[in-house]
């Protein structure tokens, strides 16, 4: 049987684009710092991929400083900083932020000093979406850059995280956008790369990947590739709805990504329902994919008011381009059988 | 004409079979984070490519924790340490060392206190290579590992940096090698992966072409083929030394990496001759490649005690495993012609 891949938000499939820019960069053998053709040839590859970048990100004029991914990018925009920030946000941010901002029922932060706050633009567990203030410090746009149409210069942030993985690009790069002129202290140091802010010889084929993915990425949002996948992620929750009626739907009626769904079985763990979809043939999680083997409940869905019990029992699913609505309909007849056994065994 | 690539310490060509591990990674969709069947598949990738490292660099038991490269290497091995260091050190080793290691003018350096000193292994510019102390807090490993015959575990260093990119790997991946046991507290946090030490989703293609590069490596040394590029580089400085008898030759006496020649012309600028040579149809360096457009004297040589002239006229030409005699003798050819018409002028 064909596996269904449907955890996207943990990382997207490699998109052709990007794979054939990648394969293409390989026979770019210098080191975009040297100054012979070699060099220059590497340099432009990376410049090119920069444009793409800065042209699907709606962010002309900005500045893209290439990282390793966002979780690099929220050391280097948030570390030493001491924002504010919810315990909604990806562990990587919290890590850096002072966790004092409250998190309303409905899953929406309210931000009182902007200038020294960091907000991510959507959740990647729920999917919900956040509207940015005016003058936010830092956002985490990392799962809705590729899956929603933004623009970072009508962002009203000043800087902003993202990552090539989550919107079909390879894993291991990623940037933060920056309004021209602001400051941003390096914290890897050495030969002065990304205009003295990030030094380190340039992942020069990963960011060929990322430049084509955010391309292609933002081509789809322009033809309504994300309409059909919300489409079919509503398919998938009505369906839910209808053979499982007991099940708690998160975020339902929030605005939230096109291609999530979180939903809760009070007293059936996520991790042991990941385990038993897996077995059946689908890939889905339980809370965000991180350092694996964590039995804990999600710290998203606790902040949303939660009991334990419910935010233990909470999986995402989340879609891609190429889910089909078969897919969908093959989990959803899949995961309520499991529940139904379930409910059965613990009635 | 085609192009004569000799820079391979900026940067190497990628070996086909980093290319081939890379391209198969490309199919690998799972994040390594994810219990579910493609996450584990995604991780094993990363775990074969850590097996195949740790083999190549002798390091059997030691912890290997993937970085984006040697300057983030560098950043978490060596911020907030202070440890001694040397000027012959890689600026982004030097950005965390006090610098008061002297230079004989042999290129060695004298470490007092081992375990509050890094020092590297064999340096970029002129390839000579130092004898570490046992009890070495950290070693730069970088440019030579892969190159030279070399064991973690038979070092001496409680810490060593490499980098793919090196040794016929992708740019953008390196590790940090360690005892086990050696704290090494996170500067990227957040999901926790390598082992706490080093957060964020793994670059999964770039880690599975560094096993593969290093693996291909440690077989090159294995048969013989850096003893070949020795002897290709010995004629390159053999042509020089009997066409252009006033050339200054940097370590010829030295223990040091069997494809760098560093060679020294004072008056005539190192950039010009890149230049010079670039049209040429050759690449070649003058220092290290790195954040582009630095016109400076090589802080390498002044440390050696060379004055600004001649440190600034120094270049470097580095061979690869796919050098051939043939073209040893035309760059050695063409820039002692060059040579020749620059003293002319001068004169």
């Amino acid at each position: 049987m064909t596996r269904i891949y449907l955890d996207h938000n943990a990382t997207s499939l490699l998109r052709p684009e990007a794979r054939d820019a990648m394969i293409a960069a390989m026979d770019v053998c210098g080191n975009p710092s040297s100054v012979h053709a070699e060099g220059r040839a590497a340099k432009a590859v990376v410049e090119r991929a920069r444009a793409q970048i800065t042209a699907a990100f709606g962010a002309d004029g900005a500045d893209v400083v290439f990282t390793s991914g966002s979780t690099e990018g929220a050391a280097l925009a948030l570390s030493g900083r001491d924002l504010h920030g919810s315990a909604l946000e990806h562990d990587a941010v919290r890590a850096w932020v002072r966790e004092d901002l409250s998190v309303a029922p409905d899953g929406t932060v309210e931000v009182e000093e902007a200038a020294k706050s960091c907000l991510q633009l959507a959740n990647s567990e729920t999917g919900i979406i956040q509207t940015l203030p005016e003058g936010l410090a830092v956002t985490d746009a990392t799962q809705a850059f590729g899956k929603l149409p933004v623009a970072f210069n009508w962002m009203g942030a000043t800087m902003a995280l993202i990552s090539a993985h989550k919107l079909g690009g390879p894993k291991g790069i990623g940037a933060v956008v920056l309004k021209r002129g602001t400051e941003l202290a390096a914290q890897i140091r050495g030969g002065g790369q990304e205009m003295g802010r990030r030094s380190g010889t340039e992942n020069v084929i990963g960011i060929a990947g990322f430049g084509a993915a955010a391309e292609a990425a933002a081509r789809d949002l322009d033809n309504g590739v994300w309409d059909r996948v919300a489409e079919f992620r509503n398919i998938l929750e009505n369906a839910v709805e209808a053979s499982c009626p007991d099940t708690i739907l998160m975020g339902k009626d929030a605005r939230r990504l096109p291609n999530t769904s979180c939903f809760a079985t009070p007293g059936w763990k996520g991790e042991t329902q990941v385990m038993q979809m897996d077995l059946a043939g689908f890939a889905i999680s339980a809370g965000s994919a991180c350092s694996s083997g964590k039995v804990r409940a999600s710290a998203v869905l606790t902040a949303m008011g939660f009991d334990e019990a419910t935010a233990q029992s909470a999986i995402r699913v989340s879609l891609g381009p190429e889910t089909t609505e078969t897919d969908v309909l093959r989990f959803a007849e899949a995961w309520c059988a499991k529940q139904k056994k379930h409910r059965a065994r613990s009635a």
